[in-house]
């Protein structure tokens, strides 16, 4: 391969106004904050401010928005029909490309304002890059997080659009679930199943596959493995990644091989109840933390506080994770438009795991979930 | 989905003295370049050194390496059983664990050496956790790259084993394309066909997947479209991914729809021969542009010079692009047991292309090809 493409790169999916108020909006908070510029590296920042996906690792691609002036993006050569291709093009950004042996360094420092006081890079550039900018630059840098956070977390209706047809497509991946866990059968084996069906319904890719049965499935963490699925066993299906336009789906549901121990599904019950806690939880106004608390409390209420070990949930778009995050301490005010994972688990090491998680999306009064396969233990066929 | 993890995550293929060879050389080199420690974060340098795939991006894992003491890791605690079951709990490293609220840069702090004066990172860590812990330190960082880039180019037995599964799992794959290929299909239907291949025989998942057909074969970056593909059309197959070890395959041929165009097919003739040239040129003691050069000059004599618009190769192993890159101005002298592709191509802006790609390892009189389907212009059926 020449160069390292994400899977299934994809379709732009908003109109140029929308990525030109993203820019005025970022350009507004870095004045707010003080920052001078923005240096945007290849990620899901870049794919949000301007509908690009660049790919490229060794070979630098950047955004770069001065606070008050014109943008401009620094593109190998050979990314160059690609990027015009995007909404860059309408957009009025300059391009400056450059080819192997070229500084492309030189040409970010071309782009920027001077003097240079105080510049913010996006999360995901590497070291490999942040390295020799800033001592290109003379100036320490800094996250722009502060500047970009505040409109990733919001969804636009493009967006949720996105997510919805991202939700339905790992429901449509969960029904198909039951008939891929007979006993006998390994974790691994159905994981290939399920990475074929997640690109059979509509993903680039299967970004993450989780199939953790019995004892594997209170390690919350794990991923697939050689276990060989018996009969009885619980099993947690946690999958998702990204459809065409790069939002990404992620569902977890629990299903069983066979007939439960009554106590097992007393607990899972349980779970369930706690999950919808949380969902019920959520409305303008709400704080992150609250959310936490609802799901936290139906499962004390039972005994099983203990068992349950992670946050309730992530911020989802163009990542997987992002903000907001669901958990403990994060007095963060939820708002129409956020987007996030509601998933509660229950954890008995050397013997079984549930989890039960949907995305929901923040609307004026509650949420709308974009997952509607069913919560309850589903039995596997 | 509770953390981001890399799908069907690795086993560990290396004995623990392996990696404790690794990391000695590494603290060796951090010495001999002048460097206090190393601190590397997920990638292919943490995966090469400790055989962890840590899979947070939110959430700090390092690894600590002082030139001159013990190591540890800087571990979230949901990742600890994980952590420990790898080769990190026979190295005698230090395992620093924290959970969300508490700050793990103080953990990397206290596991460095005082006072401290230059400190490398890895290539791979994100600005997300260079710049707070640049701000912390109070030193100016520098890449790690000196130090690994050094060990992970030359490949030992066991890596060359792993490579060579890859080779031979993308080489299925290949033997499967031809009857994918039928008039009226879409690249994309196409590349959902081969994704499934690539996890069916064997990788954890298709890195990347190209499926360039027609003038679209001209772009040596294009991935898929919804192109239908038609009768005498050439399309170009550039495809590879990870093995369960992390090691990744990538081979790329070109296929016939019906019949080739003459001149078509006398160009790919050159083609064949072109990267043919290249893999002759490969020994010790050569350098890689002229490994390129090789390529360059039997595409020159045939008047094709303009068409191959990219370097000839780039190396291979736990990352699909990594040192030795095979182009023109590269000195690098090729020592055994260096892996790269050999991957020349012909481009014709609007009308079709052409890339014939294969993987080989520097052995001690010549080189080691890990493809092994034909070259020609392979015929769709």
């Amino acid at each position: 391969m020449l160069d390292r493409p994400q899977q299934y790169r994809g379709e732009v999916t908003s109109p140029t106004d929308v990525y030109a108020a993203r820019l005025d909006r970022a350009r507004a908070l870095c004045t707010h904050v003080g920052l001078d510029a923005l240096v945007v590296g290849p990620g899901p920042d870049l794919t949000y401010l301007v509908g690009v996906e660049g790919h490229t690792i060794e070979r630098l691609t950047a955004l770069v928005i001065p606070a008050d002036g014109p943008a401009a993006i620094v593109v190998p050569r050979m990314e160059l029909a690609k990027v015009r291709s995007t909404a860059v093009g309408g957009l009025g950004i300059r391009i400056a490309d450059w080819v192997d042996g070229e500084d492309p360094y030189a040409l970010v420092t071309g782009a920027l304002p001077h003097p240079l006081h105080r510049v913010g890079v996006s999360d995901a550039l590497p070291a490999l890059h942040v390295i020799p900018l800033g001592d290109r630059l003379g100036v320490r840098l800094e996250l722009a997080t502060p500047v970009l956070r505040e409109g990733r977390m919001i969804k636009d209706a493009t967006e949720i659009a996105e997510l919805r047809r991202a939700g339905a497509a790992i429901d449509a991946v969960h029904r198909r679930v039951p008939p891929l866990l007979r006993p006998g059968r390994t974790e691994r084996e159905v994981g290939v199943d399920i990475a074929a069906a997640i690109v059979e319904e509509g993903h680039r890719t299967g970004e993450f596959i989780i199939v953790a049965s019995g004892p594997n499935g209170a390690d919350p963490h794990h991923e697939v493995s050689d276990r060989v699925i018996g009969e009885g066993d619980i099993v947690v299906v946690d999958i998702g990644g990204p459809v065409a336009s790069g939002y990404n789906s992620d569902s977890t549901r629990t299903y069983v091989v066979g007939t439960p121990d009554p106590e097992v599904a007393r607990r899972i019950a349980v779970l369930v109840r706690a999950q919808q806690a949380a969902v019920d939880a959520v409305r303008p106004g709400v704080s992150a933390e609250q959310v936490d608390a609802a799901a936290r409390q139906v499962l004390a209420e039972e005994g099983l506080a203990d068992a349950f070990v992670h946050r309730t949930g992530h911020g989802i778009g163009l990542s997987v994770h992002e903000e907001p995050y669901i958990s403990p301490g994060n007095d963060l005010e939820l708002r129409e438009g956020m987007a996030f994972s509601i998933e509660p688990g229950i954890y008995f090491p050397g013997a079984w795991g549930a989890r039960i998680e949907d995305i929901v999306v923040v609307t004026a009064d509650g949420c709308e979930s974009l997952n509607n396969t069913p919560h309850e233990l589903t039995p596997a066929n």
